[in-house]
């Protein structure tokens, strides 16, 4: 038998892994979380500016924690003279690309926000995305604890605005002199060990995600993907002896009740720590966040608000000084019932050396960032954001094909009135298609006039169907005297000449907003 | 003699060609540009969905005209798998692709509106950007002209709405069926001519850029950029005989007064053209072209708003019917008193296929997109937007570095009623140097406390500086009784209660919006 001639192949409709669409109740959601934190941003005096989604490779930098990716976590492309363009991974970098750019015509300390994509060529995965949506604010040019109290502060205040209560979140900060310390006491000080303290770094960054023994895994010979040994990929450890491997656990992961090292810091130390008493890195961190938390506390933010927190790390490599990560601190449960915790919505920190690789001198700088996306998708599972879909247009049926420049001049009429409106497009065979549309569409009520209507001896008529009283009819089916009281309300005819005024009368009827 | 040691080189701060960052008042100006459009798209019944700006490169079919660099127009890379991925070029081939896998739950006529930035890998130039933003607005399963007509009238309201007064902008139409019927007239009909077509489409297009001649050109052997053989770059040509080039260009760009071929269709026509009179495809798009014209007619959208015009041929190759462009009419000047034409600032058209390519059933779409960056700069030209920098936040001096927290306290106070305030996170050593940046950030006015005004016998003082004022007096310093009136009312001593009130005060005195 003769094989049947192939099919041309149709192309087919998807969109790569770790990218999404967004429908009008998500677009809707951003705008509004958007304005909110636009409004406290502008508040404390930050003002807008923004860049591009491409830089340069090279003044991006490699701060990203995955690099286990060919194109090590950037999306990449070479330009027509061979230099390489990457989209940006953060707006952080490319914030210390145009302050170095605009240095001297910037009013200094510099203070600004922007909202924006960023796009991370890593492995997707649930919740986790190739393009997601962050807002970000920096001061650049403050060497000051103000400036990194007042970071903290506002994102306090940014939750409260998109209507998380105070309880319910927490500004957790911590500093990488004070980690720095801790490792330079487990032998992992001085410039030559930079490469393996950013190992551990990221490898304690993890404890959001492992377990404390997982952890030491990567903080040691490595660890294996499946769990045991030859199973999935390894990642190669820091290469820590056990006993340091410990001592780091019991600092950013204790397990112990909270014991003060003296009046003055607030951290778990671990027993036979001594040597971070005398450690000047330790202090000069630990004398920092102190200063950050009295700043918060004369200003009225208490530790239920902004906290000192030992196990913060943040993944990034820029950071030089006091970190801050937002969590979430309220838990609900997922579909099927099991509890959801949210973890952290934003983080930052401060980041001396970003601006400075472009100036050859020291420009001291702090930012925070909130993830939008992260945080909308926590604010939807919570109720916080109203994802209901709106009332659609009122849509004005095509009875008479011929007619269409009338039906155009009804919708004109709705139009003009700031009443969302529509004449409908498709083909105009049957009224229940239409009526079909209209539903699909949530309009609030459709309009209809056939020659009946038109020719009516009274003058032009109308059909007006109420499809909101008619939904609420189909649920009324078993109590006959209320359906047939409301059967009469949902189709009325009324005069053309009152078009505007009636549509209007049913929109009001069912409180949906019209101008 | 030695050499001297090299020092290490700084890393540049400069953004790649074609690329730009905004400041606050283009940011201010593309929200408010931005908030009209949307306002009118969803009046009109459009609702809004967004995209990725990644799609899988296959998605978006290559039907850009810019085909002449190695990229092909867009920015492109290989995922893990080996699979092309390229950042969008428009905002209708990834809508198409949206469509296509939703197909089955989307309500058709499926109205939608977007608003984004696209991405072309094209040769950069004067006001011509590798980053743009557009705002869509597409109407997918309707092969209506009531739809096209809708696109046309939906255009001309939101330019009214831009604030551009009519008159001042129009509408053209044309239909790609009226110019394929011109182009089978001279011999290029038929599927075995599809590239040369497309060739000549492109070639046309370029006429808002080129002279007449320098089009011939692109029509018949080719063209150097330099303006003589040999010189620049070559662009080869469609190889049209002299006398089928001079035809076209007699019917696209009509030197005579316009003669009507007939009542009904509007074209000049040339003057030997009798074929074009029994040319179906021709006749077809004529009657489609008045269908247009008659609706919009119907519905009050005169030739001066929505007008015929057969000059009209948009680049992209995807079009199948009707095509729009919108023009700004009005001349201006630029800085050195030449007079500038604005041009097109948004088009589209019906694009039958594109969605097909998907379904393997026919899906005819037609949309229309607002070029906003374009548009935004001829707006910012005619004085259209708004782009004087509004004033910046009320600044809280460090009079005395050991009190940070009571000026802190101070800002909250601003903050909790509403009005943008900021403390000085610079170093305070100066006062002059804190003024300096006040001015800088257009702070209406300053907040000093030194120990004096703590310390007052009357209780707590402020001095407040209102900057407002003290930048007119120093216009006035030749008028010495105004100067004197008014040098006193700069600067004020106020008691510390009081302080919400008297910058209050400051504000409604100069009409700065504080809430």
């Amino acid at each position: 038998m003769a094989e049947k001639p192939k099919k041309p192949q149709k192309l087919r409709a998807r969109l790569p892994r770790g990218l999404a669409d967004r429908g009008p109740s998500e677009i809707a959601a951003t705008r509004a979380m958007v304005e909110k934190i636009r409004e406290v941003y502008e508040l404390y005096g930050f003002e807008p500016v923004e860049t591009p989604a491409m830089e340069y490779t090279d003044a991006l930098g490699k701060f990203l924690p995955d690099q286990d990716r060919p194109n090590e976590g950037v999306f990449s492309f070479q330009d027509d003279d061979e230099q390489w363009i990457s989209l940006r991974y953060d707006l952080t970098a490319p914030l210390a690309r145009y302050v170095a750019e605009n240095f001297d015509h910037l009013p200094k300390p510099y203070r600004s926000y922007r909202e924006g994509y960023v796009y991370r060529n890593e492995k997707p995965g649930p919740g986790r995305f190739r393009q997601f949506m962050q807002f970000d604010a920096d001061t650049v040019g403050s060497a000051s604890a103000a400036a990194d109290a007042e970071m903290c502060m506002m994102a306090a205040d940014t939750m409260e605005a998109l209507g998380i209560p105070r309880g319910s979140y927490v500004v957790k900060v911590n500093n990488r002199k004070v980690l720095d310390g801790v490792l330079e006491a487990i032998g992992l000080g001085g410039d030559e060990n930079a490469g393996r303290r950013l190992t551990v770094l990221r490898a304690i960054d993890k404890l959001d995600k492992f377990s404390a023994d997982e952890v030491r895994k990567l903080l040691g010979p490595g660890r294996w993907d499946g769990g045991e040994e030859g199973k999935g990929d390894f990642t190669k450890g820091a290469g820590l002896e056990q006993i340091f491997a410990d001592r780091l656990l019991e600092f950013v992961a204790p397990v112990e009740p909270t014991i003060n090292l003296s009046n003055d810091i607030l951290f778990t130390m671990p027993k036979h720590w001594d040597e971070l008493a005398v450690n000047a890195r330790f202090s000069e961190g630990g004398k920092e966040l102190l200063e950050i938390r009295k700043l918060c506390e004369d200003a009225g933010y208490e530790e239920n608000r902004v906290k000192v927190d030992q196990t913060i790390v943040r993944g990034l490599e820029y950071y030089t000084g006091p970190v801050f990560e937002v969590e979430l601190t309220l838990q609900t449960r997922d579909e099927k019932g099991r509890p959801v915790r949210f973890g952290s919505v934003g983080g930052g920190g401060r980041y001396d050396g970003l601006v400075s690789r472009f100036r050859g001198e020291p420009v001291p700088a702090t930012g925070f960032s909130i993830g939008v996306s992260r945080l909308q998708a926590a604010l939807t599972m919570l109720g916080k954001l109203d994802s209901a879909p709106e009332f659609g247009p009122v849509v004005v049926t095509v009875f008479d094909r011929d007619r269409v420049a009338d039906y155009q001049k009804m919708v004109a009429a709705l139009r003009s009135a700031n009443i969302r409106a529509e004449l409908y497009l498709g083909n105009p065979k049957s009224m229940g298609n239409q009526l079909k549309y209209a539903d699909k569409r949530h309009s609030p009520c459709v309009i209809i006039q056939g020659s009946d209507e038109k020719d009516d001896p009274a003058g032009p008529q109308l059909l007006l169907k109420d499809l909101i009283l008619g939904a609420e009819l189909a649920k009324l089916e078993s109590d006959r005297e209320a359906y047939l009281q409301k059967q009469s309300e949902v189709q009325t005819k009324v005069p053309q000449a009152s078009l505007v005024d009636e549509v209007r009368k049913i929109l009001d009827r069912h409180g949906v907003k019209w101008s």
